[in-house]
């Protein structure tokens, strides 16, 4: 695929989109306008024009989108038909319900395997997907193309099996382990899932609006 | 407090700061520069100095910031030191896992009860928190005030879910449903946990750098 640099926050918009468009075709809507698309999602209708543009001409003019169409070619640009392979590593409570509740195959990728080193989970199976001993690693990543490993160890264990992986070709990581692996000039590519800063920004828009009540109270009252 | 309109990338940013100036603390840093924090966090120290610019002066010019006395600014901005309280309504996999493992008390944010439809659940304990009945969630919220609800419900109750609790005075929503709950022009602040999005911008930057290294052979190959 011929690239362009596209701007983090369109990309961050893809997904959404993609959520969006899923939704319309279970309600059973072919073609979309910007302007609608817009207003469901709370975004300008050129703003949508604009992000689409970013990966050529999606809609036609008066016409507006074909939901089904459109819906296709995000998801390749998101690489969904790439048929991605995974490795998740820690079934711990975050690793297990990843496992028991997320689906890795809705976004195009496949939960190849799980690594522990609590010897009553090894060489079990969960939900088709084997669990194996974390030392195994090494040779399972020799033997198997696995583009994603999902990081699921307690905090402690995060930089040295980031190092394991690494070393092993891994070079992207699914990071759940509250510990910032992204270095600058990292050769990895790291997508952090900080529960906390999503918390603590929502814990901000709270702030936010109790003070703007606050405020508004305030003023009333003289 | 007094408030300007701060854009949502910044606000993005702040529990970053947060996370390495915990980290700078626990390395027994008290002093760091725009450039050094710049550095370690990937951003430009103008970056830095903006983003702070927007909550008044933080740094000294020649001296940089000192480390404790800006974390705790930081905290204070993000609501931490209000002691907002939260209700988690749905104690399955991922319910669990976050009573398990994440630390809402390092957010400033008090778990003061859980609510589920289950009978062997009801009226149980985790990790100190209270397992109560849904049907006694009206009777919870005019008793107590809650600022938050976490929402680990299954896709099908998130909307009724969603209902009940913005009709009991629930302004803000920690979303781990999956389901878009934000509506334009909504009252309800919503913070959506999309792990689906999380995976698909990973699998977008894998796409893009597979793209130019095909793209680097091909030339090579010339």
């Amino acid at each position: 695929m011929k690239r362009v640099k596209v701007s983090n926050n369109v990309i961050r918009r893809l997904p959404r989109y993609l959520r969006k468009l899923d939704e319309l075709q279970e309600n059973g809507i072919n073609r979309i306008s910007s302007f609608e698309l817009g207003q469901q999602l709370g975004l300008t209708p050129s703003q949508i024009r604009q992000d689409f543009s970013c990966f050529g001409e999606f809609g036609q003019q008066g016409y507006g989108y074909n939901v089904a169409g459109l819906r296709e070619q995000i998801a390749s640009i998101l690489g969904m038909d790439r048929g991605y392979k995974a490795v998740l590593i820690g079934v711990g409570n975050i690793g297990h319900a990843l496992m028991d509740n997320f689906s890795f195959s809705d976004c195009g990728v496949q939960l190849a395997a799980a690594f522990d080193i609590k010897e009553s989970l090894i060489g079990t199976e969960f939900k088709g997907v084997p669990i194996l001993a974390w030392d195994q690693i090494e040779d399972y990543l020799k033997n198997n193309e696995v583009a994603i490993a999902v990081l699921c160890v307690p905090k402690t264990a995060a930089i040295t099996a980031t190092d394991v992986l690494t070393r092993n070709g891994i070079e992207a990581i699914w990071n759940f382990t509250n510990i910032e692996l992204t270095e600058p000039n990292s050769p990895i590519i790291v997508e952090n899932v900080h529960f906390s800063d999503s918390l603590l920004s929502l814990s901000y828009f709270v702030s936010e609006r109790m003070d703007e009540h606050a405020g508004q109270t305030a003023k009333t009252d003289k």
